[in-house]
């Protein structure tokens, strides 16, 4: 088979994409050496989060037991979806480990690139990804979740995220930012200035003060991360210092259809956390992209390509038991395992995984409004 | 003589400027037929506020007694000269007929367009700006300054007018910002959407609601001007709607040397309101352009001309007697008066307008503090 071309830029991700190139073309370090906690968290055991930018910080904070913020972003709109689950993972997995979150809701990006209202971007970030959250396992202790339009109800908060955002500007050329945006309106502009003050503000002295931050992205947004990184060391502000940004890279979920990422507005591409557990079969059965040979007979005598295989993929995240996703792995290479069986697999653990989180989001939603009050 | 070139943008005011030409190309209103209560004032009643858009709602507001904003900015740059002295009046004037005066220190433009630090900026606005706005008869009632990076120690107001800031990108283009700015950085963008929501924001509910807000500017920033009621039509934000923008257009106040526009980088241009008499005195008799002939006898029988003048320009606004000055006017036009006899008529109320405004001023340093606890 011949290597596909792809393509990954903050506003495009396609093909089969090769992530040891992208290491290399991005200039981020691979994931080596992590403490053992780490290893729980099949996303780091299995190296589908692979890659870094001064984590060395973060690791040293988890070890020193010092404190340390975990910052992320959500864009409310669309369903919330496997794919999604890659960052709420890591969510939760930081905050076991200490770390106080900040979870930006980008409803201004929205308005911005979309056009969406802030009502609209309000309940979906509720209705979808929060309620989700909850049920995920996010805790609202030391848990910080805020909406660009609205950054606080602590005037002194709310106007220091802002004058951030504002004073970055002088920081950066037009040309950076195309660069990181192909075509740039203004409002792609400003939206990505605040971007820029919502993964810096936790350092400011209204915040946390100057305190290591660790922002878990999928690869393709490292331009935004290297745009701030960038900004913030050249941004001279009384009172105001910032340790470098600490960022890690995730592969993506593959959308169902194969190459690359899931997305919500395709129904081939995505399972949604709200689908029932009947549809999710469904969708599997009729779009999951398959890594096995077109008859039977091929594929006991030459074996299936779990590597591409997005029932395989998704396993990685659903089977937590090593020797059992390893069994299968060889089972399906050596055409042991055919690919109808592949999926029954993974329907069998996405089954049960949906199941027990609708349960869990049915009782969220009830805390719902005592978390909010928490959280805001 | 031949007609000078002249050059009127938001970034440049250079050559003889000629006003009619630039109410036509601008679209602006000439300012015919104004309530009475504005001839008082001799900016409005000697043609030196000479164009807008929009100002039937204010003069409705005055005279039905409802309530209106006037808004304006200072850019917390230089020494307070003479040619502030223009909109400071107005501001006093506004106040006078019963006008919320918001007034907005642009510390974040400071920064972006000079780098200038907010702790500079702010000494500059309170030292320069403010203290002569207090000494010229600014009253802390129905009066808020306020600073574009801390707007408020009201969450929800900070968090709207920030807000609102961020909005209004969506409904602006490139190309609409660098008809108004020419070369466009990111900085200036920013800035110049901060600047919109200055204008803008005292209607949100937050604020004040809608209602009828004038702007007085320079003609120079008509621009501005047309750009925020550009954007305040085009957007839809639930529980918003705004009154159209009003504006009055002033000329400018020449700097000594003549032409274009005073300048505080520009020693042989302006007077300060902190230069003692003799300083200024020195300045006029040294560097003010004279409209007399080359020679007393060519002066004598050909006359000179009060229309270039930059003593007599100033002297409009400085000699409140319409009797007095028309006969300057002429006498100066005739030949009977000569260039250094003009310049000493400048000289006497000059030097007593500063003896008078320096000893308020003192008396202002001692209710500084007072006063900028009630207006932030």
């Amino acid at each position: 088979m011949m290597a596909e071309e792809f393509k990954v830029t903050p506003w495009e991700v396609k093909g089969k994409i090769d992530y040891d190139k992208l290491v290399k073309e991005f200039g981020v370090q691979p994931l080596e050496k992590l403490p053992k906690s780490f290893y729980d968290e099949v996303l780091f055991r299995r190296g589908m989060i692979f890659a870094h930018r001064g984590l060395g910080q973060i690791i040293s904070a988890i070890e020193h037991k010092k404190p340390f913020v975990m910052m992320t972003g959500l864009m409310p709109t669309g369903k919330f979806h496997l794919g999604h689950m890659i960052l709420a993972r890591q969510m939760i997995f930081y905050q076991k480990l200490g770390a106080k979150i900040y979870i930006c809701v980008a409803d201004v990006e929205a308005y911005n690139a979309r056009g969406q209202s802030l009502e609209e971007s309000r309940q979906n970030a509720i209705e979808e990804y929060i309620l989700n959250y909850v049920a995920l396992g996010l805790k609202p202790e030391n848990c910080v979740i805020y909406f660009q339009s609205e950054r606080s109800n602590d005037a002194k908060k709310a106007n220091a995220y802002y004058r951030l955002q504002n004073l970055l500007a002088r920081h950066a050329t037009f040309n950076e930012f195309k660069a990181v945006y192909g075509e740039i309106t203004p409002g792609k502009m400003i939206s990505a200035l605040l971007q820029a003050s919502d993964m810096l503000h936790p350092q400011l002295r209204e915040f946390e003060g100057p305190i290591p931050v660790v922002v878990p992205v999928g690869i393709d947004q490292d331009p935004h991360i290297r745009l701030a990184r960038d900004m913030s060391s050249r941004i001279k502000m009384h009172n105001v210092s910032f340790k470098e940004l600490s960022s890690t890279y995730h592969t993506f979920l593959p959308g169902l259809n194969g190459g690359g990422k899931m997305s919500s507005s395709d129904q081939t591409s995505f399972v949604a956390l709200t689908d029932t557990p009947e549809d999710a079969a469904k969708k599997v059965k009729k779009y999951a992209f398959s890594g096995g040979k077109d008859t039977i007979d091929e594929h006991r005598r030459f074996g299936g390509n779990p590597d591409i295989d997005v029932s395989y993929q998704w396993l990685r995240v659903f089977e937590e038991d090593d020797k059992v996703l390893k069994k299968i792995y060889d089972d399906y290479k050596s055409g042991v395992l055919l690919s109808g069986e592949l999926k029954n697999l993974l329907i069998v653990k996405l089954s049960a995984f949906l199941t027990e989180h609708q349960k869990r989001r049915e009782s969220a939603k009830k805390s719902l409004d005592v978390f909010m009050k928490k959280v805001q």
